[in-house]
């Protein structure tokens, strides 16, 4: 593929939230238009030129039902068979998908489209609000290392690496849109059945229009089935995409923590809730990870060092954010980073300097546990008092085991009955003091810890990072692994998934999802706007249907039905890392997929 | 004289308390010791040799009385008349000092002296601890600018200036001191005479040696009148002379505000105290003075703004100043600077970002008298609890006057009965509203302003800083010029004399008292280790002086003592600005002196 290497929206360095805050904005985009659009906005140009030869046979616009597993290019012919009416086919509560292709030989003014009531039989019509969606917009990424093996690293010479314009965000701002001659343009339909509806078939269509001039009328059957998919809340499902408040101040440019930035964050977080989200993500010192990040995380907790000596904390800003995010139906669980972070050297403020100061210090010495202690018994209190401790757990990322030990014994100090999370590898040493354990998709758990783990409730899942080639959730990635994981999570097992970015946004998250390091993408899953993504909604087809097998284990097991957990354990047999890249994801989720419905 | 370009200490910017804090040490000095001594210490080289020729005649050490008013050169043969006795004449109460001069043809390896019984003719004794003293060190000066017109202005290029090594630390904690052949070397004697003696002639000794070889006995008669001048603390002559605990935390290398800094400082205040100084200076926000000093200043009132846009203040370090100074007697008043400091940019932290945030705001904006009323409201509660509000004063540096107002219209809103000072040109229209006012010594108050000002009991003074060429303390200032000062705010009836660096020490103000900026010791009077200097002394001789004049003119009010009046009025014509540089501040001094002491 051809190599741009002048597009990577890189003309400064990180500034995060502070700048943002002061409404600097930052350097252009190569569009011209303003930095961080969220209404509307132009895409980066195509580094791929139309093909004339293969465009030459196109000339009407052309209208066609897709799959949801491809990203169908800007500047290439689809590669579709003529489709004029689909099914889509699940359980009632369940989000359906679809996707509609348009291709053109000629410039369309304003591509439309409008959905049709949609009926059963018996006439009961689907409401309009549980279809949602948009157009599918291009966003520009890169690739997996040279090697192959995973998307981790840093990438300062991006020239490297092919730059490749990519469909997946889904953009429901967008009432129309003009198409240039020889492009392809999607369009994402989800429907959300009511939990409350009929079973049955129901049917519309979609009509897709260039203005007022009608290109095509497709058909849509929504088959539902009599099972009923708890709401988002009630699932079982422990999903855990880590947030990022900071980049939401830095790209709506609100002062951070302001009546502005939770409304800004309000639409992008109660989409999150609505994928399963459980749990709240809390920075309680000052850069958890370093900065990595485009926009690096703050402390929410206010340290400071009075005059005297002793520590003062507040929270202010902590219980601002946990009550924002209850306030949308996260409220699960809260994980504070981080005791352990990547550079051990601890921020405050320091009331006799009047400024920032930092102490390096590590588990094991005795400024960390008179710190941590101090601070841990502070907010042991305040956790109590907000009714939350339960709920909290102080959570780690992987660290050298006598480390991760040190930090264990300062806890259990401050309060032993803090509750504690890691994201990491598998330690039989650590496993008994950690409630909520995460570990990397290719590692797996002793049998009878997962035994024990599940009889005692203990939140055990897998997670994904830059590390994977497959299945990963890259801007350049195969939709279908985004559903994937999950599936592979229950074959396993476990409750569910983690990653560590749901909105790390880069510079300019809708033009470029490649940023300094890692592969396109790494570092978030949904755009600003509110977007949702192909990557997200099939990281939700996933979701539910761990959800659903959860289901229909238990069913199965209080039914004693033998032959529905056969199939069931069947079909989830067929979800093997070692098949990566050989067996497309989607061919192996969407076999299941009929399986499942079929139980 | 000699160019020398090299020796200015000047090797990194300013870095202020905070390196100072992480006990980070600057880079070191031309002497080969450690930065920063305290107890003992090597001066810089002598930029000019000792000529072979003058030194030739001197072989054995030659021991003799000279005069406070000069500054004996090290490398030079002081040019002085035989004098093995002397006279020094005052009050009870009054702190009075001799000079004695050792030169030498060869090297001494331990020059010492000690002080016999002083005596009167009764048999009563001065105790021992009311002499101090120690020998004269050298240290580094520059000159005026190159016009003769003040030491004001940045001095990038010092290579352009005079480098002139001067006798001014009086330095108290050596008890020996070696001495090179063709050398001058003095020994400041100060005698503290107590309140309570009997007046009469007290005749002593003091017996200069090399080691345990006499070089010399000089006497020394006390001549005490009967006349008591008050403890300091009691002078009404209103002294302030502006501290900085920040350079006291570098140069000691301490954590600001720990008890080591404080104990560091406590000294250091004591004399300033003694001196009889008033005024506490407070900084009550962010680099009042936009960091010109070596060590900046850093607000003692911690600034925070919360998460939910509200103000918070907190007091610590301000009390725990005010408490310390309090406690060595500087307790009569405390300036708050500024509200309108040099640069309208205002730190605070900022509790949303967790980060040092600056607003940068102006008197007559919204923004400046939201967080402007907020402060001193919370300040004027916090300092009525204390029983401070009737002693303190929001005070400012000159500005223009619409500023000015503006800042006043403020400072009403806020609390309408803070007192409020001054240190810039006179105004009329500001007049009434300051409590405090001090001018340039060059300008002057109208007569009806002075009478009423005087019937308010508002304390109304003089300045000088980098403008004057004469009279001032620079290190290369006739010493007697800072009595002079004094001598001319008796003269004008004013209240006594501000200078806005007691101790703003240059990077290593033992060795080099120059700065980047203003002429030779513009920025401090004395010296690490609580180390009096020449000009210290001298200017607690005016105050003294400023405080004699104040009792005798009530006395011959009192007493309707004509002759008195004239006699000291008469004496005090004789201060004239007019007459620098022609007529030697020395000579003005002592002739008055003599006079006030017959009166």
């Amino acid at each position: 593929m051809k190599r741009i290497t002048t597009l990577l929206l890189s003309c400064l360095v990180s500034t995060g939230p502070l700048l943002a805050q002061q409404g600097v904005t930052q350097c252009g985009t190569p569009t011209g238009q303003a930095p961080f659009p969220i209404q509307s906005y132009k895409e980066l140009p195509d580094p791929v030129a139309p093909s004339e030869k293969e465009w030459a046979a196109v000339k009407a616009p052309q209208v066609q039902w897709g799959n949801t597993d491809t990203r169908y290019a800007k500047h290439a012919v689809p590669v579709i068979q003529s489709q004029k009416s689909i099914t889509l086919e699940g359980w009632r509560g369940e989000k359906l998908h679809a996707q509609a292709v348009v291709w053109t030989g000629t410039d369309l003014k304003g591509l439309n489209y409008s959905l049709s009531e949609f009926k059963n039989s018996k006439g009961d019509v689907l409401p309009a609000d549980a279809f949602s969606g948009g157009f599918v917009r291009y966003v520009m990424t890169d690739e997996l290392n040279k090697d192959g093996r995973g998307g981790c690293g840093y990438r300062p010479d991006h020239s490297i690496y092919d730059s490749l314009l990519v469909a997946d965000p889904i953009d429901h701002l967008l009432t129309s849109m003009p198409m240039e001659a020889k492009s392809t343009q999607a369009i994402w339909i989800n429907c959300q059945v009511p939990q409350t509806v009929s079973p049955g078939v129901y049917r519309g269509t979609v009509e897709v229009k260039d203005g007022d001039n009608r290109l095509s009328t497709l058909k849509m059957d929504i088959k539902v089935s009599s099972r009923v998919l708890p709401a988002p809340s009630q699932w079982a499902f422990h999903l855990d995409l880590w947030q990022s408040p900071f980049a939401v101040a830095r790209y709506y440019q609100v002062p951070l923590w302001s009546q502005a930035h939770i409304d800004a964050m309000r639409p992008v977080m109660k989409m999150l809730a609505d994928a399963g989200q459980k749990i709240i993500t809390a920075s309680i010192m000052h850069k958890p990870w370093n900065g990595q990040t485009y926009d690096y995380f703050e402390s929410m907790v206010t340290w400071t060092k009075k005059v005297n000596g002793t520590w003062a904390f507040d929270y202010d800003v902590f219980d601002k954010w946990v009550e924002m995010m209850m306030s949308v139906g996260i409220d699960k669980q809260i994980n504070c980073y981080s005791m352990v972070p990547w550079k051990l050297s601890f921020q405050y403020f320091d009331q006799a300097t009047n400024s920032m100061q930092y102490v390096k210090t590590a588990p094991g010495e005795k400024a960390y546990e008179e710190m941590w202690v101090a601070m841990l018994k502070s907010f042991s209190k305040h956790l109590r008092e907000k009714g939350w401790f339960d709920i909290c757990t102080i959570a780690m990322d992987e660290r050298p085991m006598e480390v991760m030990q040190k930090t264990l014994q300062v806890i259990r100090k401050a309060d032993p009955e803090f509750k504690v999370s890691l994201a990491g590898n598998f330690h039989k040493e650590l496993e008994a003091d950690i409630y909520d354990y995460c570990i990397p998709i290719g590692a797996s758990y002793p049998a009878e810890v997962l035994a024990r783990r599940a009889q005692n409730n203990l939140p055990t899942t897998y997670y994904t990072c830059c590390t994977e080639a497959f299945p990963n959730t890259f801007t350049f990635s195969d939709p279908a692994e985004a559903a994937w994981m999950s599936y592979y999570s229950a074959k396993d097992h476990l409750d569910g998934y983690l990653r560590w970015a749901y909105n790390s946004w880069p510079k300019e998250p809708l033009l470029d999802s490649r940023f300094e390091a890692w592969a396109g993408g790494d570092t978030y899953l949904v755009y600003p706007g509110a977007r949702s993504s192909i990557r997200f909604e099939k990281l939700i087809e996933g979701v539910q249907a761990h959800e659903k097998i959860t289901i229909l284990r238990k069913e199965f097991t209080d039914k004693k039905n033998k032959t529905g957990f056969k199939k069931l354990e069947k079909m989830l047999s067929t979800f093997n890392l070692r098949d990566f890249p050989e067996v497309p994801a989607a061919e192996t989720v969407n076999k299941a997929n009929k399986i499942l419905n079929s139980l």
